[in-house]
């Protein structure tokens, strides 16, 4: 028997993504997943796709609190009010919002325009990006999961900051989601009509996972980093390539460097190429590559996740795993679904 | 340490969806993946998606021969021909191709154009439907996978022929295939730019999956079936529906009739809806449900696969459990990627 | 200055599409176009696609009876109200919905459930498939158009009925439609992430575009006929695929037989290979094609349209051209858009 | 009667959007449609979408020559060849290839690996960007038409570079195109079960539309411009967003700028919003978009097109529009097809 796990807000794409990845892993058991809107009904009346018996519920703290593992795959707000309920019964909580995300209290209403719903927590969130801080993951109650736009861009920039090769002051980040990414909320902007075929940019020039990825970024260059961030919706339901470049200070071989910093990472693939985010479907894998364009001077880089795997629920499930004293990669070593 | 198998072929579609669901088996150890196009590359040099240092060989007949079980992703004859070597070994082979699937030795030449290259092979053959020939597949030596169209056709069919509930001689059958099950080759047919928003009917009225479903119709009716069997091309990577017409004998209920025939199958999920083929992708479900049409008195039925999993790939795991003595559902209990 | 139009419910698709096929006639003038949600905005704001300065208005019917043509591209129900309040001002109507659809007024009610709002208007609308009924539309006041899947249906069929060639008791109709069919509303239903790579049935066995399909049938063939039609939901914006099957009662080569009866039609093309919906894309064009099937003595034909070109704003403008006395062509030459 | 017209390479995705538009063209006839592949056959044997009678032919160039305006749809080299024969005749020619657009002959080499084959030709050549050069296009003998990346960067950043309000050297662009952009061979990255639900970066850093960008850059800033390229592959068939940044160095609102600049530019919509590829399918529209991002002092603007309207096929009949005196819209009206 595993450790017993609970998904609040299980119905989402988020959710059900934990559902899945949870029943398939070697040594957790889902016990709960509740869903407002769905409580009472079997997971499978929603999600046919999932072999489970288990129905959603509503939220029953004490319940949650029993578990060794708590996902909250929450609107913000409502995410940290829970983990602020859970973490006072000591349960381990990974937040799947942007809630826990910030070391400042001050971004949260510069950036969501409220005041922060629980302060307090923030000093006990760790940000859950195990390739930068997999030590304090290891001890830690509380983990803020990354954003998929967050989780990419760090992945894709870190080690060039870390090796102090690019300029800061210049990075510029492009990046496409694909529309998961956007949730199961229905509106004109998700129609498959509308989005079928169509490009467009969206959220610039303040989309919300901008100070999450300055923050990172702040933290590894030891001075505060402000970037450009240009998301954009592509027609698939999952994926996400980050794209950025940076004006180069050195001269290095970027690929090589991608290969040295990640060497021992057992997500991070460098197949010495572009990455192509349909290879990254389903799993828990970053596909990263970089060149430098010697005319301008400049690094281009690039990493290709599942918004809903390495981006969200493959990455929280990482973290748990860390959390737990689990093999890092327990329930995570399958390979994505290509084609 | 796990059964050793070998998948002969491997650098196609069904051969690279074999090596994924190997993967992540827990008793099975691939250790072979032959091709000849990519021989001497790292598998994951052509299928980035894949968590394996393998790399592709050429075939080595001995080296296939000494693993627990060899499935065949091969074109049609050499499938046979190499079946015929690991036979004579006494190596237990599963065959994705339609090389094994005919009782009647006459089909082969009259659908395929030429003479049976091995038709001795064919008296120890058993048809991979588990749902229909279980008990054989766990004594066989030698298997013939059902074809993705074949799988989904009988599946939605079946129950209602072996009930004696409809009229063999009215069969109609319109299935819808994603594009890889034409494999990994390259024409004009799959190009991006034409396949995307279009659907188009092809191979009617001759599509060489007819023989195939007919044979088992007709073993289950005891007396000869024809069909009429129209495939059509759809804009999607993966996935099947089969959906089947026939006119009804007797007054039943074709969902209650459909639900009691697959109480027991692990594979076969009854939602009481019409199936979509998006809750299949990457497992080894079949999803299947049916109406009477009271107005004109006909059965109207349908079936729902990922032509890689349950269609081929995931069927030839499933099978390969049955003839090693394994759980049934070993290495395939993962739900369908969704969304 | 060409025939002005109005267009009564033009921010849906359909009406969207009507603009848009108004705008490049050369002989048609786009006066008016209303939408409730949007009344007051550029037509732009909704559709920038479309190169007009009209805005959205309310309707006012006497603006829309001064027009020489008005399109109802308005729910059912509402739609007769409106056309009857337009016939009373003896103003020329084309609509788009299915309330003028039946000769038989006890239809209406046993298929949507309701009183038909103005019964007295159905003697004098005239069923809008030129290729069926040209001569009366020449006259014609009041158009029904016909529904995306009939007139797809219809095409596909009513050369071998008219010929004597089938057994009408065996006609079964399979049909998959582009998305936009379902209209521009929103629901999880229609949600990319949902959609896209899926495939499934639904409406079977009582979708309401039965009837229509069985009325012109009956009409060719003399005696009553009733059909199982099966719609599929396919990941496209636009497209719709019919193919049906029947007893043929005759041996003739029914590629043959198309040729001969749509020969002096501008709009249906027969290439001698099964039709593709990526050709009509964006055209009035519709693309037939059927083989017999010498196994089971069954026919085998289909016919690939837009749904909005051809089954709905297209055929419209058809409908008008010839209400009008224009060339039947007019504005209707382009070709479809590929790839 | 119209001017007549031939399209050399007539079967390629751009010589037959070629066709389509000229067909739909008031003033245009196509009487001559070149294709080495399917010399022989009629057009609507390849592509059944369009409404002609023409069949391709081989090459006869005192054919072409006799023509109003021959348009070029050849690989590179052979372009050029051709181009100067028909120069030498007299021969109005619009080229969509590379061949023509670079002034400086030493271009070619160095990004084609190639001495150029023409080079006295560059000088007569005038780059077919008509909102840059549209009074010189209006006497040209020969007009290079741009590439479909080149186009919509140039439409994006042009009135930001000549109003002198960003710094030239800090241009990054990031565009992302439909798949027909590559033409319709076929090889494995075109193949639909890779493309779907893919993105990827390629061709960076040396993608040849970089030094064609730069040349137009560079002439509007006066002094030379580098620029950092990356495409990305999109899964749809047409369209293509451009985005790019770059350091302001003034105050202004980029919208409003952008307003200005194309008050009376035809085909370049200002909507105020982000663009979307999907309104400009099948048309000669342009998408533009400009925002601030304040935080770091960027400009970030975007151009959507469809790669085979405004991006080829399309800017084509608008520089033969110019050539020949006719109306700069004549035959581009349509708006796009949508959804």
């Amino acid at each position: 028997m595993g450790a017993r796990i609970a998904v609040i807000g299980a119905s989402g794409y988020t959710g059900a993504e934990l559902l899945r990845l949870a029943l398939a892993h070697p040594d957790l058991e889902p016990v709960l997943a509740t869903s407002r809107e769905f409580a009472g009904q079997p997971v499978r009346s929603v999600y046919p796709n999932l072999p489970t018996d288990l129905a959603f519920t509503t939220l029953d703290l004490d319940a949650a609190a029993s578990c060794d593992v708590v996902f909250l795959a929450l609107p913000h707000g409502a995410a940290a009010r829970t983990a602020a309920e859970l973490a006072a019964r000591g349960t381990r909580v990974v937040d799947l919002s942007a809630d826990l995300r910030f070391d400042d209290p001050e971004i949260y209403p510069a950036w969501f325009g409220e005041a922060h719903p629980e302060p307090a927590l923030l000093a006990d969130a760790v940000y859950g990006l195990p390739e930068l801080h997999r030590a304090q993951l290891r001890d830690a109650r509380l983990v803020a999961n990354p954003g998929c736009y967050p989780t990419a861009t760090l992945l894709a920039l870190l080690p060039f900051l870390e090796a102090g090769v690019i300029d800061a002051a210049t990075i510029v980040v492009t990046a496409a989601s694909g529309v998961s990414g956007a949730g199961r909320g229905v509106n004109a902007s998700v129609h498959f009509s509308h989005v079928d075929s169509n490009l467009k940019p969206y959220g610039a020039p303040i989309h919300k996972h901008t100070p999450e990825i300055e923050q990172e970024l702040t933290r590894v260059a030891g001075s505060p980093v402000a970037i450009t961030f240009l998301p954009i919706l592509a027609p698939i339901p999952r994926g996400l390539l980050a794209t950025a470049t940076a004006t180069l200070t050195s001269s290095i071989d970027p690929a090589s460097l991608l290969e040295a910093r990640y060497a021992n990472e057992p997500f991070i693939v460098r197949t010495g190429t572009w990455p192509e985010t349909k290879y990254a479907s389903g799993s828990n894998l970053a596909f990263v590559h970089a060149v430098a364009d010697p005319r301008t001077n400049r690094l281009i880089t690039a990493c290709a996740i599942d918004n809903l795997g390495k981006g969200a629920a493959g990455q929280a499930l990482q973290n748990a795993n860390l959390m737990l004293g689990f093999e890092e990669t327990a329930g995570l070593t399958g390979g994505g679904l290509y084609p």
